[in-house]
């Protein structure tokens, strides 16, 4: 029997790599772990957890204003961008140093460097250079926006990484991209006072999302001051004399702004890791392919996270990294569930969204049921907000079960976690009406669509 | 066959009654309605939707202290009672009208009279004096707050009813009792800068909800202001010289306020309605009894909502109207459901709950597992805000289905509202473990707690 330095070495500190390699340790195996960057990965040092701070800070303005209505004269407000990046950035820090804390009381061994494959069981530490051993190998390396070096002044743009530690405020920016990541930061630099265009090649931002709601959000950006521009790209970013930049677009649009950011998707964190000298397959993406138990074509070797462009979402990552250690250390074989996944994205509007979209839901099933509510939240009654909530759910005629639901609105992500249960569990509609109101709430219309608002045969709207 | 003047006559136009005299003029029926005051009722006048708008406005200036740790200096802010009273009074007079135009577009008959019994089938209008008849009666006249005449100086006290309508914000005041009306309005209050005292004759304020819920608030009402005093009562209440009044304790205890409020409970609107005339059974409180159709012992009249003192909720009187409907003119006969009702208290943190509470469940399951979360909101940590949220389940060992949900902390109401669906449904707690985090949300917390936090055998904790 061969014996390795460590029964489990992980490559990248991120949400399923600090889970796997925590988790481990807390079981007695010896466990190594590389991070080349901080401890927390995307989600803690440059996704999630900081979008959604500067989430909360870009919605201060809109409670200002709204207070007027409930009776509130509110002075003058100024915004200090550095004094929320700094107050962002201890917060960050204090969150690395319980990731790192939970690490080390575990038992894993820290490793602050770049780590690569050597081969299926070897791993060099970049800093030190030093080759160590290990029965398995997780990488979990996630992955980073992509670059777009094709574009002409590529260089002059930033990315989401960036956006978090600009040294200012821009005076307008231009955002290339239709995801969530274009969408939330569109809203965050609107929310702060920041003059905001987004561009996107498609026809709608946020595909595969349910329309209703591209276009309820999409109207919500515009009314409040936010531009949209669809199907047209970013062909070309110069700089300007006055130190500001020029993106002009393929219909031909030339756009004066402080800031160009591109959030045109992100890709596996793969080059220079030695996957080729282990011999470890990935996708033309550079995705690491995996089997149903994250396990690569190398039987030692396993990769978690968005590195194998599964489901790109921190919870799936620490998912797949708790079902890799029931596999592997419990006796207990588990595959990742990627089944009906709720999400939320974090614009303001708020999207919460979970199961199939109503054009999924009628291409899949020969009966559909739409139960659709549009409201104006309570609170926008007084402080005249011009804000509209939709709420829908789609159900199959057949068995009554609730195939998605989706909602706009205020507290849409909180609402999308507890629907998740109902799809998860497979709740029928008729539970839904059985369920007595909460009153008032928002979530009560969830409750009190008694009756269809449309319904589709055989994909027709009827 | 004897002819009527209706088919059907409501008194009360509150939410059991406006929703009755609706839909049945709706299908066809000749309907009259007969309102006192102003159509809504408790929940629209006088409840729910202005209370809600109260604490809306009492949530501004913790948003305004939040603002500094997201990087933004506010001006100083005032606040005007009256602007606040006048835009209320405008949004639920357009409420009040909506209902009315709901009754007039069904094709009801509206009196803007009290009404009172004559016999099984008749019904005075107070104001013309003119006897109406009625094949079915329905009695839905709500309740108000318990006067308390006992109490010395309980003349100088408000309820909540004239709480909505203060001339002018109070300095200080003194709310009497521990339910959810008087722990909403104590927050209000306070948020709008009046120094507030809530005292309670019990031990603990909110009695019935789950104990850890009701400690955890009562510690946040305190860390922020509001004084608490329990197991006392006021027992008079007098005028001072400077015009503010001195409230004395049975503890003994002297307060010098601006305000006294009882919030002690709520009594059946029964009084002068001519129940003894027409035969009408009520229980000592003066309660209307129904049977399991919301039939009265005389077979023509009815009683709907909290008249009835079932459950004093407007979502549950609209439910009692509907299954009344659904009994008396769609020939199915349909009771009313009143298991499992999620409730929130708009207190200031929200409690949002469902189901039995740790307590409750300890007493009537030999097994009985508590998950338990207590966190400091993600906003809390840049804001600085000393608060925490509480999250619990309860499930019973035996088939792990959840037997309460309970939650202290923002959005309770609205997660309540979808976790009383899982409840209703049945779901276990394998349903919430399947579920995938969506991320960040506080949500999360309900479907990432693996391990109980305690557990009870026999009603012991183990």
């Amino acid at each position: 029997m061969t014996s390795y330095d460590y029964d489990l070495f992980v490559i990248g500190g991120g949400s399923g790599g600090v889970r796997s390699a925590r988790v481990a340790a807390s079981m007695g195996k010896r466990v190594g772990i590389a991070e080349e960057y901080r401890m927390g990965g995307t989600c803690v040092i440059r996704g999630c957890v900081p979008k959604k701070l500067l989430v909360y800070a870009s919605q201060y303005h809109e409670h200002f204003e709204d207070a007027a209505g409930f009776g509130w004269t509110v002075g003058e407000s100024t915004f200090d961008w550095s004094k929320l990046i700094e107050a962002k950035d201890r917060e960050i820090t204090r969150l690395e140093g319980l990731y790192r804390k939970g690490l080390v009381n575990a038992g894993a061994e820290i490793f602050e460097s770049r780590a690569e494959l050597v081969d299926a069981h070897s791993v060099r530490i970049k800093t030190t250079g030093k080759v160590v051993t290990a029965e398995r190998i997780v990488i979990a390396v996630g992955g980073a926006p992509a670059a777009h070096t094709a574009l002409p002044g590529h260089e002059l743009c930033i990315s989401s990484n960036e956006a978090f530690h600009l040294p200012e405020l821009p005076r307008a920016i231009l955002i290339e991209g239709g995801g969530y990541i274009a969408v939330e930061f569109a809203n965050i630099f609107h929310g702060l006072g920041v003059e905001t265009t987004l561009i996107y090649r498609g026809r709608e931002i946020l595909s595969r999302f349910d329309n209703d709601l591209r276009q309820g959000l999409h109207n919500a950006m515009v009314a409040k001051g936010i531009r949209i521009i669809c199907e047209d790209v970013i062909e070309a970013v110069a700089n300007r004399h006055d130190g500001e930049l020029t993106a002009v677009t393929k219909k031909g649009e030339k756009l004066v702004v402080s800031q160009v950011m591109l959030a045109i998707g992100r890709e596996p964190n793969t080059k220079g890791l030695g996957l080729d000298r282990a011999g470890v397959a990935t996708t033309a993406r550079g995705a690491i392919i995996v089997d149903q138990y994250s396990r690569t074509n190398v039987p030692s070797i396993f990769a978690l996270g968005d590195v194998t462009d599964r489901v790109q979402l921190t919870p799936v990552a620490i998912h797949e990294a708790m079902c890799f250690i029931e596999t592997e250390y419990r006796n207990n074989p588990t595959s990742p569930d990627h089944d009906l996944i709720a999400t939320a994205v974090f614009s303001q509007p708020e999207i919460g969204t979970v199961g199939l979209s109503e054009e999924q839901a009628v291409k899949a099933y020969p009966e559909v049921e739409v139960y659709r509510a549009e409201f104006r939240p309570m609170k926008a009654t007084l402080s005249g907000r011009a804000e509209k909530m939709i709420m829908k759910l789609i159900v199959n005629s057949a068995d009554r079960k609730v195939l998605g639901a989706h909602i706009l609105g205020h507290d849409a992500g909180e609402m999308a976690q507890l629907l998740g249960i109902t799809l998860k569990a497979g709740c029928t509609k008729d539970d839904f009406d059985r369920t007595m109101a909460v009153h008032p709430t928002a979530a009560e219309e969830l409750v009190t669509m008694y009756a269809p608002s449309y319904r589709f045969k055989d994909g027709v709207r009827l």
